[in-house]
């Protein structure tokens, strides 16, 4: 602009026409020189700009690539055989419970980024285990492997892989914790059922020593010799007391254990009162309940810490216990969301499914605050083939109703219903009938499911002391289901694409757009961290197979525990 | 960080210590001089570089906003009662057919943006009616209102803002043109069943006159008198005749009249063939069927255009017709892909998806290659509780198996079976047992199931003429769904929320990520698309309810027509 400015003033409106020769050709190298020194000052002015402009790409880049590897969190949620339907069947009863509108929308709803494609690398619909490898070693292998591949070989996890770079690493859940989904970031088994193989490995008697520093859920079982209250270990071994040799500072095997070492008790309202700054030391073990913990729905908050309470105080461990620049990787699975589907029990299910939401929404704050956090939250698959809004009556078509009142009644899950009936037919010694017609109006539906209007025939059936527990358990499902307008059409795993979810730091979250395999999970975690799976893999194959502390490892067959396995 | 260099300069290393006070003095003065000359030179050129930056941005935004309102297309495709299990299954489906891996992902798939939250005003399960009012309206409504608000009153369309606008607008769709979802863009009445009064107004005998260009699908029933072959209105117009009057140009009844104006003949392959450049002129009204058009599984090439044909005509007519700058609305819809699982018919429903994924294959070519066009695909609900994995015996537990060659062998929807089969029965006179038998175990079972491992019950039940049509429709279709390990819950719609699909012009896609109320997409289409629904509304608010023409509406109740409805 300026030089065609300055050939715009020489062309036409030059006051110098009266100027003979010279002193013209003076002038005009004065201007020369004056247009020269204007261009070095435009191009010195330009290059300035252009510098200051790519400086602040750069800077814009270098801070969102600041922090790889060490000092970055990944915090995997899984909401165990959890579907689309079922979302959207929480998000509707919160909102009835809640006097909420349809406005509402749930904390996993405002993260909504994509869908899992779920099957394993033998079936459609996938197990559990299969679907945690996907996650964890980025791999589909056959349903019931846990961290092995399709051949049964055992395959880097991303939590292995996040141990190998000097982070942290913890696993909350409340199924026991040798089940499928925490087991598959954390051993490596060639069958499900082998748990107590898995405890063993999780201690930290494996090939890559101990990789997790946090453990807290259900599964006391197998890690007690079944010679002992409330363990089921065929070989002995009493896992709690060996942890020690293995490193762990602090055991926890109850509320008052959690208690002690925690701050995140609940009070009323659900705020953390914060008496005390009470530091959980890691490597810490919590096993909370022999068995998996109670459904949220029966559990008792003074003998087990519930999904929420566990989250926050893993997620203060973690903080409080990381050094400089330790980043962290956690696995956080509301696992009975699936248990409660493979039961057909709404109301369970429900409840398992608000707990997680709640999870959500405090690992979300967590995730605010800490930006160098990517967190993802998807199932492994769907369970029940769960639907909401199902037609009773052909004949009164379209109703297209639900009702959420018959589900908030239910008080007690289908689960522990059938087994107090059964108790009460087995101590029952003689058939009274009448007794029998009481306890079941009584205590199991009026009571326990909040139903009034049973009908002669469910009575009938369920009085009855011949009907088997296995028919008992989706029978009572069945009967709130239909009076709330719900479906089920199998007590297995579906094979729908589940929904994906992720919050936090962009620079993982932009990978997990769209649909996916579930595999990409797995790869996108190790993305943001930066580390090869395939390295941890091969880096102690030649120990895989050599487990130490005479460990009869069992990757290519059953180990005598079998039995023990669920 | 000139000055802050300078003052280090100043303060530790400068050179000139051995000065006296006043040349010090001077020289600071200069060096003022020259730092004050250097800050103005800063200010200039960071001055400069905040233009230059500034500039960059508003070129980016000038160019991204460049093309608003005439110029941009909409294209809203909805897959009619379609869920997520929907789309797994047809995915697994065609991988099967096509010996292809599990690494296929449809044309769907790779546009996943989010889902559609899809309860209508008045229940959680919405039917079609207020599920495309919400999308047209972008308004929540009562189920069966057809472009009304929850009070019944009418409210502006995008079709009808588009066509404000002086874009083209077309409809194609599978089902009667007079069906819920087209209705909802194109016609305003109380109540889906006014079918007979929605054709009155989409031929342009209503308040804003002519708003449609191009109208292509079933449904010829509600535009001739029922004095006429195939016609149902009671009050005697021939809207067909009628439609010169109301400026309609060119009319196909039958895929004769589609070739003579279209030049989109699919060819063994699937190619186009280009013998000569027929041209369709608009407006056109295409009713290719009395009721709805075939489904898919039953279509006769040559006698019903299929859904891509229809689509590949109607984008070229739209391209043909458009004036300097104008641009289009355009709805199609796989409108069957729900009727098909309201009869929980898995055969059909899944060659009803195949068809439409071929459709978003077609659209998005046109897509790619019109920048300035948004595609929206969604479901306005699922329908039949539809799921893929079930376990059919408990004893087996777990198989998670499912056989999509059980479907492929399927050769005839269940409708057209049941027909047959209730035709079968009228016409045998007397009830001869054998014949019956022999009849449902080869032409139902066999022929048009690939069913060759029928029970004694399955075969007896359908053998028996008493047997209701109404019963026999799902019988069959849990017959195969039972054998291909699929379930159904209900033959009425569900609540879940639906997956939501965009591509084109990321102005319009980039609003349409995350989970959303189905309204968001109406808001989606008019932020786009620059239009102000309630203009519409509020313009002819004072001619809404004084139609033209004699014609006698019925915003507020039913009409004489309301028994030819469906």
């Amino acid at each position: 602009m300026a030089d065609h400015e300055t050939s715009r003033l020489l062309a036409h409106e030059d006051p110098r026409d009266s100027f003979d020769a010279d002193e013209l050709r003076l002038l005009r190298q004065e201007e020369g020189k004056q247009i020269r020194r204007e261009r070095k000052r435009m191009v010195l002015c330009l290059s300035l700009a252009i510098i200051l402009t790519s400086s602040a790409v750069a800077f814009t880049f270098f801070f969102a690539k600041k922090s790889l590897g060490r000092s970055r969190n990944v915090i995997m949620m899984v909401s165990d055989g959890f579907g689309p339907a079922s979302e959207t069947y929480a998000r509707s009863y919160y909102a009835f419970t809640h006097n909420l509108t349809e406005a509402y929308i749930t904390p996993l709803d405002e993260i909504l980024v994509g869908a899992s494609r779920t099957r394993s690398s033998d079936s459609l619909v996938t197990d559990s285990a299969a679907g945690a490898t996907a996650f964890s070693c980025a791999m589909k292998s056959y349903n019931a492997a846990i961290g092995v591949d399709a051949n049964g070989t055992p395959c880097g996890t991303v939590l292995e892989a996040a141990k190998d770079l000097g982070m942290l690493t913890g696993l909350v859940v409340t199924s026991r914790v040798t089940h499928a989904t925490p087991a598959a970031f954390s051993a490596h088994v060639v069958h499900r059922d082998l748990e107590a193989d898995i405890a063993v490995q999780q201690i930290g008697d494996y090939a890559l020593e101990r990789q997790v520093d946090l453990i807290m859920g259900g599964g006391r079982c197998f890690f007690l010799p079944n010679t002992t209250d409330g363990g089921c270990r065929t070989d002995g071994r009493n896992l709690i007391e060996e942890s020690k040799r293995f490193g762990w500072n602090t055991v926890m095997l109850n509320r008052k254990d959690f208690d002690a070492h925690n701050m995140v008790n609940e009070d009323q309202e659900g705020e953390e009162e914060e008496e005390e700054d009470r530091r959980l030391v890691l490597p810490a073990l919590g096993l909370f309940h022999s068995d998996h913990m109670n459904f949220e729905i029966d559990r008792d908050a003074t003998q087990e810490p519930s999904l929420v309470e566990m989250t926050k105080a893993a997620l203060k461990a973690l903080t409080d216990n990381a050094g400089a620049n330790q980043g962290f990787f956690l696995l956080i699975e509301g696992s009975r969301i699936d248990m409660a589907a493979h039961n057909n029990d709404p109301a369970a299910h429900v409840r398992e499914i608000l707990e997680y939401h709640e999870t959500v929404k405090e690992v979300r704050k967590f995730v605010a605050e800490h930006p160098d956090t990517l967190l993802i939250s998807t199932s492994d698959h769907e369970t029940g083939g769960f639907t909401l809004g199902v037609q009773n009556d052909p004949n009164t078509y379209p109703d297209y109703l639900w009702r959420p009142e018959v589900i908030q009644r239910a008080r007690v899950s289908t689960e522990i219903l059938t087994r107090r009936l059964t108790q009460f037919h087995s101590q029952s010694l003689q058939k009274d009938t009448k007794k029998s017609r009481e306890f079941v109006k009584t205590e199991i539906l009026k009571k326990g499911l909040g139903i009034t209007d049973a009908t002669e025939a469910e009575i009938a059936l369920l009085a009855n002391p011949d009907t088997s527990p296995l028919e008992v358990l989706p029978f009572l499902g069945h009967a709130i289901s239909r009076r709330a307008n719900l479906g089920w059409t199998t007590q297995g795993h579906t094979g729908v694409d589940v929904n994906l979810y992720a919050d936090g730091d962009n620079d993982g979250r932009k990978d997990l757009y769209g649909n996916h395999e579930n595999t990409d999970i797995g790869v996108a975690m190790s993305k943001y961290l930066n580390v090869d799976l395939d390295y941890i893999t091969r880096k102690d194959a030649s120990k895989w197979f050599k487990p130490k502390s005479g460990f009869q490892s069992a990757w290519f067959g059953r180990s005598q525990h079998e039995e023990s396995g669920n």
